[in-house]
């Protein structure tokens, strides 16, 4: 790795985001040891521009002479020279994610999100694996010793498809879910008495995390010399069955993202494990009959079903944001978001070693995982490397519920790689909540979702 | 190994069986390559004795000098010195089995055998394991150098246990549902006149064999210097929709063992690779809206549900046999089964080479599955050694259908063995038929059919 | 596969060869259940010529319209359409076996053989990869699906260079080494008087062979219901000491191919498995200190050099015995081999199933070697597919005997993909032999070794 | 884990040795943060109560109430209720150690510390295995859920030991070579004046470790963003031939234990990766033509054998030490020693987490290597769990260099537990400098050696 910290360059694939890119755009407003340029790449060139804009005026406000950003309409271009490589794309128009969320409810099939399993999450991996296999070869052609870090859902399949494309590709994938878990242990132990409130930071709550990205779990948290088990196990008694919020504005009744922690206490007084996603996460992935029969027990269970609607209105929103940014009536503030991204690009460059969460296949540290499988689990970052630590697996009973879902990533990912529509409906119809269905039905729905979903992307 | 083909010692743990035990006599009633005596131990001595008697009396007649036989109330005594064990128990009686077939029908859920996956197989192998750990202990202890041929279901659990509880067993299932697809692969020939009718031997279709008991597939098939599969696909075309039986009296509509080879058709017609067990298996591993959501769907598919009101009445049948046969007033007469223990233990003696599927641990005969699991695949039996052969593993899409059938079984043994309920419970929740009820029916069905079955077993 | 049994198309890479090709015309002599054309390929093309005169003539004469033989001097041509595909070259020409095999005489170090490991072994394998390289893109341009059977030495690297280069290649290697050891053990039984002399085929005696092709062992070796092991070791007491040869004209003494057993004795008297390689192979594998640290010692143990003059003059006279045989002066006569290429053909024509020992990449056969490897193991050998039995692992101790020749061959053949002539010295340097001299000699000898023997193919 | 850091119990076994445990005893004279009792237990009681006094009067004049000692003549009582059990056992005496060491010189075969590898390595080895057998045993009765951190050599076996007696052990082997390199490499940057003298603290200096325990390798060394490959190669172009040594007392020429580099340096010019042990113990793993097949030879590589004699007289020094701190005439300081083992229990204790380097069995942290085989990688340490970093594997050419040690270690630790004498030779003949002598010598030497060294060890 060559890269030098102080010229850096990032290559920002989706660069017109409102969401991701946003938050690296805060970030960076704090960040003095490294600096660059970032070159916004999107096939809407329009909203990059627009970011590249706000970035720069927020840089020449709050941190000047460290980071520049620009626009760049060519692939090619944004990748030649990078050090790293950001990708958070939206695979497909909200129209799209609409089928993948709501199609399924006429056959009474619900989903929470929609973007990682079941019939929104395999559909949505359809139409997205051919975009990350081009952009495995872009960055194989371009920029093949970038490290690359991937925000994109769903994560375990875009992971899968960079390397089964590209296997010389160093790259990874963030998700910030377990960092939420993380906060909740430090108000366990805040609730107990054990710390006093807002003094502890979310990292120094220790934790062994394995599983598969949206469905991981934690056998161990710790603070210092403290096992929060019991404190988690006293705290699940206490708030099982009437959830638990923190106090604030934000509630599941108002927010599509905040939920009562009730399925994650659920999971673990039955399965003694800390289920480290939020709950509209780990729902998808149970069986449909334990908490999303129905609308009605979604809200039981005091967590949302997140509409695409909903997403189309704060799309709308962040598009006013944009323009009020853009054309300075509004200014875009340094933010620290509590996100990784900055500090692992900090240690692959050597400036700090830290030991996070991070999707990568599977290469020893699941041992009773599929080789190459994408996993989740701890990895030391450090100067140009990752390595994951070994993880005594899971227990059987996690392993006999999160397992079948890895084999249908697997086969979605085959499929697509394959583009083999009979295959991907087999993979497709094996689907948990898929299979309350009739074949014909399962049919039906996967005929009408892919038909509506998938564009051209499987003409190449 | 030590055997000696003119004095070989058998012992036959569920020696008073009126099936497998019998066609162990009638098939020695034809053996005259090795000879020597069998030890028939069964908890109910009287039905051992009767088979003694019937035994000698049928040698006696038919093959004299060859073989002895002994009822063994001494389980010690009867493993002392033995060359091979057999097993073949009745888990429990017929009113418990009926627990496991029938209960889950009040939740709608249906099985056409329910020994082997699903409610019923889960349960039963819950009553099993600790009987099987027993055994195990006992030839740990007074055989452990004979080879170990078990014939109980579940296959695959009692043999992951025998291995479990004692790692140096010399054990393996045998199962004959493969040699069904290989008869109907030979009519599938003859149909097709590649082959004239009657001619060829069941065991001339090469097959590899690759999967778990009772869910097991193919992926070659051939006859000699032909493929079979393009014939067996011209078959399904044929007779995909209207089902093929071969004339004769029994029929799937009298015969509770009979199907028409819709499920396995339709299955081919899918994944492309032939199923090899009878339908009424195969549907069993299944999601259950595709070919058992209710008696009438099954009907479609033309197989039946097997009720235990028909196990209890042939059960009746064979006792008066068994009467009749021990008082003389019928005579048992030797027939060649079709069955390959004797085979098997013949090639084992180093009389023959053989190759034949069979369930073993999983020590990298199938790559893509976890290892100890049993699998069952194809192997060489050869003097005192059985080697698996090595396979491709399945196609991706299969993998995903059978793999959850796996960390099932795999859970509920570990479950077993540490008497865990809960456990035990997670293990059960997860099974694709279950996952359709909510945790608390779940729960009330599970806590039904365990009381109802469980008697003493998990108090040792 | 589509081979049609009555329309083979065989390509023979090495067609010119005047030894393995020689052998297959003889065999094909006596073959009337398949037929077809022999395309010969030689470099050579004139020796290719001689031998396509020589088969059509034997063909006329003792099996007339089976097959026909022609020299293509166009190996896409030779390929194109071919079911079967036999590799027989000699790598490079006698001048460079003689460096191989005599440059290190120098500096004390004596090889038997010279062609599979030591310091001959592995300069062999840097010229030979680079022309299998070749050969394995031939083939999956030309004849991607045909079955491709190796004779060629260094066999190991020979096969796993094939499937480095091409994955998908159908390719594995044959070797008589073990055959000559069931021969042998049927001697120790006659011998013993356990079966007559001259009454017992070799293959009906069964082993259980593993490890690596030339240094292959036996952990099992039965003939019917008996163990042949006890019979070996007595055999072994009796002649550990003198040797055993069989009455004839050949002993050691004149026949360089010949030995008195005595190598393979010592290591079954020692680490307890039957070493199934002539002496002469064998004895390059251990540490030269033990059978081969001089001429003398090599006298000692009954077994010989085999020296590169006597190869050249075994050639003259091949080349003599070829015009003769070209112009009808002598006749070549069909002569049964014993040799399996046909009768494995047969076999994955499905026309028999056959269980021998086979050259594979290890894919779970040898559960303690490193995996992609390539491990001489029994087979299966069925219509269209191959399938390595699971064998039990090598006991420890000869495990490290044999682990440093693997790590050496996987060694060689990485430097050679990369043509990295450092890299080569290193793998070189340890090799077991060598390491006795000092680091200056071993670079000495390797420049030396390589200067004259790699001429051009290191340089594509 | 139960642990209270203000109430820790360490058991020490080999509580009477002069060198790690008075390492511990002056360590922890710093030490605040966690606090205890130490029982110290030595065969020589005697010797650990001197240790106790000394311990007692350190602790009471530098850091009162922190910590006391105790010896304890029993085992059991010692090892009850410790949260951590220390080893660093002398297997055997002085002469023994002769023996290993000594002994070889009369057949040519010269060591330069043989403990680890070589003749002398292995029969330590055979003397050692059983004492840890008897540990492990005493360690599951008594202290089960104990941490183990031993400091015995030979380590990689010491540790295989514990782990294949009392699997469920939560062993783990210290060693400080490691560290010295990143000492060596720190110095490199100084004198590259890329960092200041005596500034940047020896873990700053980040590595990849990966190997066996004294022939470690790193594949990357950085300091913060700096790769040091390339000053580590043009400080071994500077000082390859000519030696490095910091100014300072001690010279190779004087002390046994320093070196010039020149082995390590050497290795690294052919083999692109930097070996990280000292030169003595790197020596004894090559081929001995390359260092070491002289004494001589050693001095021209600038590093020393460590004659026995001298240990012995280093003995009788501290034992007059001993003397002087027990009786009070002479006083012991705390001392920081650089060695780990506080840290490494601070970290088990959830007070901070590190990674470092540690000998662990094998679960996949280095892929290419067997199952089970202990290696030394990274690992991160963090409250109640160690979890191996997952490695790229070693290069091909060195893991042919490292190989035979691997499966040399595990052959005689099998052999030794099997009290099997005849494969402990033959693992022992197949040693790099034992195959240079003939099977007789060899005899001989192993002969000798184990009738002097192992005293009943094997009769048990």
């Amino acid at each position: 790795m060559k890269a030098d910290i102080g010229h850096l360059k990032i290559c920002y694939i989706g660069g017109g985001s409102r969401n991701w890119a946003w938050v690296l755009l805060q970030d960076l407003g704090f960040e003095n040891d490294i600096k660059g340029t970032v070159d916004l790449y999107d096939l809407k060139n329009e909203a990059a521009q627009d970011n590249a804009i706000i970035g720069n005026r927020l840089m020449a406000e709050h941190n000047p002479g460290q980071w520049t950003f620009k626009a760049n309409p060519s692939l090619q271009d944004a990748l030649m020279g990078s050090d790293f490589v950001f990708i958070s794309i939206l695979p497909g128009d909200f129209e799209e994610m609409a089928v993948d969320v709501h199609a399924p409810e006429q056959y009474g099939i619900y989903q929470s999100v929609g973007d990682t399993v079941g019939p929104g999450g395999l559909v949505r991996a359809m139409r997205t694996i051919p975009q990350f296999q081009k952009i495995a070869q872009a960055i194989k052609t371009w920029a093949p010793d970038a490290w690359v870090l991937n925000y994109t859902n769903p994560m375990t399949i875009c992971t899968r498809t960079l390397y089964r494309e590209f296997p010389g590709i160093k790259a990874f994938g963030c998700c910030h879910e377990v960092f939420h878990t993380q906060e909740l242990l430090r108000t366990v132990l805040e609730e107990a008495k054990v710390i006093p409130e807002n003094t502890v930071k979310r990292d120094a709550i220790k934790t062994r995390v394995l599983g598969i990205n949206h469905f991981t779990w934690m056998d161990r948290a710790t603070y210092k010399n403290i096992d929060i088990f019991p404190y988690y196990q006293a705290f699940v008694a206490q708030y099982g069955e009437t959830g638990f919020e923190k106090p604030g504005p934000l509630t599941w009744r108002n927010d599509y993202f905040s939920c009562a922690e009730r399925v994650k206490m659920d999971l673990f007084r039955r399965y003694g494990c800390i289920a480290c996603a939020g709950d509209r996460h780990l729902a998808e992935f149970c069986p449909h009959s334990w908490y999303m029969h129905s609308p009605e027990q979604v809200q039981t269970w005091m967590y949302s079903l997140t509409p695409v609607s909903f997403r189309i209105e704060k799309r709308e929103q962040l598009e006013r944001k944009a323009r009020a940014y853009r054309e300075g009536t509004e200014k875009m503030e340094p933010v620290a978001s509590g996100e990784e991204g900055i500090r692992i690009m900090k240690a692959l460059l050597g400036l700090e070693d830290i030991v996070t969460n991070v999707n990568l296949p599977n290469q020893g540290q699941m041992p009773d995982f599929p080789g190459g499988a994408v996993v989740e689990t701890n990895a030391l970052f450090s100067r140009d490397r990752i390595q994951p630590l070994v993880s005594d697996g899971l227990p059987v009973d996690i392993r006999s519920l999160v397992m079948p879902h890895v084999y249908s990533q697997e086969g979605i990912v085959e499929a697509t790689f394959e583009r083999d529509r009979e295959k991907a409906f087999r993979v497709f119809s094996h689907d948990l909540s898929i299979q309350t269905l009739s074949l014909k039905d399962a049919r039906k729905l996967f005929d009408d979702m892919t038909t509506k979903t998938l564009h051209g992307q499987w003409e190449n």
